[in-house]
């Protein structure tokens, strides 16, 4: 027999499952429509099912619990709180909820938090007990681990860099406030810049002939690559933001590595070069040369699955 | 026999020592004049001859440990590095150098961890896993709480929320850098937005009358208090800005409680009210209501040597 996790993504369209052994292998792969499960307890009958059904012919796997991220999750509680994504409305006690289903041991816990426990248990991060994770999407996710563990605070949603205010009176922000990182630090924040800057200067760019609402953090970047102007300052300002944002962490948690991941780290050197130029002037002096700023461990296509399956496999060590 | 531990405040003109017990009682006081030692060596020399000296005709008293605040301290590693007050350059292995001189077990660690430590141990933060407090002085000193432990990080060094960076291009700091939080958000930052008022305005005050070098904080609070417009602004000014490091506090490690200590504390309303004020618009949604913010639990004059005991009382616990 052969101990298993299921790590479940649930994210607001699609679920993705994967049945991960402790070597960090995704052995079955499965899923379920998020979207079309109007309550919480349908969607969590549906997800049992599902994984019934991929362990039907499995005879050597033993599954041992039940490992979840989900946007607005709380660790602490075990719930799901007012996710804007999800149908399910109001605070959802998922974990009771899987754990009752299914008879096995559930965690839930937010993506950017199991990126961090991701990293810690399969990637980068192995042995590394002070680190930060940022996720560079749509937004700006944070999982910080100190002295080894996730940090939840008294409410179970510590962790939210990508709310820092570093903009007084800045961009708007989705929370309702003003110049949070991520308006800035994140791949919309990176397309904000271009308009800014398209806005601000006279010089020709590839990206004034295309739709504001089109364009990506990828097209930035292979603009920036092929010469545009207006395309390497957004990315260049954007890779200072995100020093900034490091600087700011750095002298709360004292972290031995920052792991960036997500759309925008994707863009490798074009991101990594500026932000480790940045960091040496923007890092408080008692800080400087002693972390550093390095890729995830995971790729994007299996970072999700592994990252909530770790939330089991970290108890069990 | 009581069971006793010396806590050590290490300042640069003067070290406070008292013997505390563990209701946090201090029952013997005593000191030595640091700045008259310009080599470590003799100063624990003297450190333990001053301990030997308080414990005479106290047979009922057993030392158990020393417990040392100090500037620059690093409690990982034990030492004391590149203190710009103090005489000793370099890195002195303080906690070494006192254990072999006094032969009893003995820990450092910097002024405002300690001050988190004796307001776990013996202050307002009795029961609570999860705090912050910041010390308002000269400059602002910071010790983060998370699950009952001080955060040290991986250099020792954690917990400078003072240089956190809160204005792209601001007020020049002793660090090196500009926009740090401790320019704004400190005594000395309130004299600073004081000269910067009466600049910027042509409202009387009283304080044009002073020279800008002798203005204290508390003579800003009085003058604010008897009704001068330029002292009240800059007042809440500076608990806009304490607020703002407050919520990006928040957002990293979700606290319960918040505590303030130093001369700005102590100016009691007139600087908790705006900042119990702006926090609510400040702090992401999420995490408003989830916390509150507080004076300390221990008088200015007995703080620093609880605090210096509490690093061993901790670890007795």
């Amino acid at each position: 027999m052969k101990d298993i996790v299921a790590g479940v993504d649930i994210g607001g369209t699609n679920t993705k499952i994967g049945f991960v052994d402790a070597q960090g292998e995704i052995l079955v792969e499965g899923g379920l429509p998020t979207a079309e499960y109007e309550l919480a307890e349908h969607f969590v009958t549906a997800l049992d099912a599902a994984i019934r059904k991929m362990l039907a012919g499995h005879d050597d796997l033993r599954l041992t619990g039940i490992g979840i991220g989900a946007p607005n999750a709380n660790f602490n509680k075990g719930t799901i709180e007012l996710a804007p994504n999800l149908n399910w409305k109001g605070i959802v006690p998922l974990v009771a909820m899987v754990e009752r289903q299914t008879g096995v041991k559930a965690r839930v816990t937010n993506d950017a938090n199991a990126a961090a426990l991701g990293e810690m248990i399969f990637g980068a991060a192995k042995g590394v007990k002070d680190f930060i994770i940022l996720t560079l999407g749509t937004g700006l996710g944070s999982g910080i681990v100190i002295d080894g563990e996730v940090v939840y605070g008294h409410t179970g949603f510590a962790g939210e860099l990508g709310h820092m205010t570093m903009v007084q009176g800045g961009r708007e922000c989705g929370c309702g406030r003003r110049g949070c990182l991520e308006t800035y630090a994140s791949a919309t924040g990176l397309v904000r810049t271009v308009m800014e800057l398209l806005g601000d200067s006279r010089e020709e760019s590839v990206l004034r002939d295309m739709k504001s609402s089109e364009i990506t953090s990828r097209m930035v970047a292979e603009a920036a690559a092929a010469g545009d102007g207006i395309a390497a300052e957004a990315l260049d300002r954007t890779a200072h933001m995100i020093a900034l944002g490091i600087a700011n962490a750095v002298i709360f948690s004292s972290p031995e590595k920052i792991f960036l991941f997500g759309g925008l780290a994707q863009a490798g050197d074009a991101i990594f070069v500026p932000v480790r130029k940045y960091i040496v002037e923007l890092t408080q002096p008692v800080f400087r040369g002693t972390f550093t700023v390095e890729p995830s461990g995971l790729s994007e296509a299996r970072a999700a699955v592994l990252g909530a399956s770790a939330l089991i496999w970290k108890e069990a060590q």
